[in-house]
């Protein structure tokens, strides 16, 4: 009998991934979708459906072939019924139940979950947070998310709502933020946050990738930046660590690109300020498996099941 | 055979609360030391053995009546091998093997841990957080500490450090703590914070309790008072909330007299500010134990293990 495969994709506020993966999760195939012209939720469901189908014909697959189909999604998901509460940053989902229509339609097995979970989980099983029992891995972008691995599991919670970590607040008074709460950590540390910071700083407009190459070559203004960014980031992960005492924090996603100086201050501050029991066992580390990390942990979902 | 009876202390900054309950729980005789003259460690195991010896005595029992002592203490505890790490508010302890010392005197089975860690595990079986699956158990006084239940166990993590509610920093920038963070919600409503915030409010001394009547009375000063510390504990819980999505948050200790005043205001900050879907799904509610919790959770852990 030939190996099976498993299907996963990673969807996000700019593009769809999808990949086909190997039983031991080894990325076999790769696609890349643009979605921003997929502005209705009917458009971004048949892109799903033709990316799989295309992915599947190119391989030559049968359905016997494929485990089934593992999603990671932006946004709160119920997991055991399969279904998008919304997308805080795609319009026109609210309340859909994207299993039942994914498995009519492609006639596979189909698990959801939250991109920051599968990013934690495949990080856990096979990148920086191997090995610890408890574990944060935080990705931070537009949105600034995490996973939560408890006693050796993914934590969810009954809701599915566990994880939230870029709405801790770091400040009583603050800036609103899009969540609805008050001064919350991805108010500061999102992405267009750190875009705006940039703009006062550098007096014009930069994008990160370059404010973090200018950083690795020590440019004040850049390590300004990213100081500051990781000065908000630790202060809420010195309540995490003081809260969860966890063997690891592990950060990715894309500003983490801003690599060393980013995280030398993150751990600065949590050296400094967290509880010293908690401050000398906890590690923070770089994510390992960078941009496939969901694409992985949706594949490790669909074969293990939630 | 007759039932067997277990024996249980918390250990406080001012007091021994020393107990003996029955297998289901029940206190059936409770005394209360004064640890104030004892200022020594050495004199604070004395007062211990003492106070275990008399409770023995007094109810006739014989050491094969008793399946051992449960203790709570206020300060980290390696749990597995019974060792004192120190106690913030009582000078003279460090790393101290406390089980061992109480088994060979005692001549009975000793099992030790964070009096936050006991309240949460009595408030939990037999409280307000029963038939809860995860739970956060908060509780209020000269220190603020929590114990957490997740997936339906007590989470201690690998340096059973976790917990610790009162070190979550609500600002970036602000005062100091004890425990060498900054901005701590322990630096804002620990007891002596909130008196010297009664102090700023009344334009006099006054004691937490008798603003915790007048705030019953509607006195606006009170009302003052126990909003800020109210809006201050919510914040906190607010990331607590977004990052746990727990049950319920159990709201115990001393300062939790204030009543429904602080717990209105600390279910406002937490409805407006928390997400959705973690803010509906949350019960925020008082403990149910009162002061006696501390004893019925180090009673739960002689009977039960860790």
């Amino acid at each position: 009998m030939a190996e099976k495969s498993i299907l996963s994709i990673d969807l996000g506020g700019t593009n769809l991934k999808i990949g086909l993966l190997d039983s031991r999760y080894r990325i076999r195939d790769k696609e890349i979708l643009s979605t921003k012209s997929q502005n209705s939720k009917e458009g971004l469901i048949s892109a799903i459906i033709y990316s799989a189908g295309k992915i599947i014909s190119r391989n030559r697959l049968k359905h016997s072939d494929i485990i089934g189909l593992g999603l990671g999604l932006p946004g709160p998901i119920d997991v055991e019924k399969g279904l998008v509460h919304f997308f805080p940053n795609i319009p026109g989902w609210k309340e859909v139940r994207l299993r039942a229509i994914l498995e009519k339609k492609l006639r596979l097995p189909v698990v959801l979950d939250n991109d920051a979970n599968l990013m934690c989980l495949a990080e856990y099983r096979l990148g920086a947070a191997k090995g610890s029992v408890n574990a944060v891995c935080v990705t931070l972008g537009t949105g600034v998310g995490a996973g939560l691995i408890i006693n050796g599991t993914l934590y969810r919670a009954k809701t599915f709502a566990a994880g939230e970590i870029g709405h801790i607040p770091i400040n009583v008074n603050g800036p609103k933020c899009n969540c609805g709460g008050v001064a919350c950590l991805e108010a500061y540390i999102g992405n267009r946050r750190i875009e705006e910071l940039a703009v006062k700083i550098f007096k014009k407009r930069i994008t990160l990738e370059e404010t973090s190459v200018l950083a690795k070559r020590k440019d004040k203004r850049a390590l300004q930046l990213w100081n500051q960014v990781g000065k908000n980031l630790g202060t809420a992960l010195v309540g995490v660590v003081n809260l969860l005492n966890p063997d690891c924090i592990v950060i990715g996603g894309g500003v983490a690109k801003a690599g060393k100086v980013l995280l030398d201050r993150v751990r600065e501050v949590v050296e400094k300020q967290a509880m010293p029991i908690q401050a000398r066992h906890v590690k923070i580390l770089s994510a390992k498996l960078g941009s496939d990390a969901g694409l992985i942990g949706a594949a490790i979902l669909a074969k293990e099941g939630i």
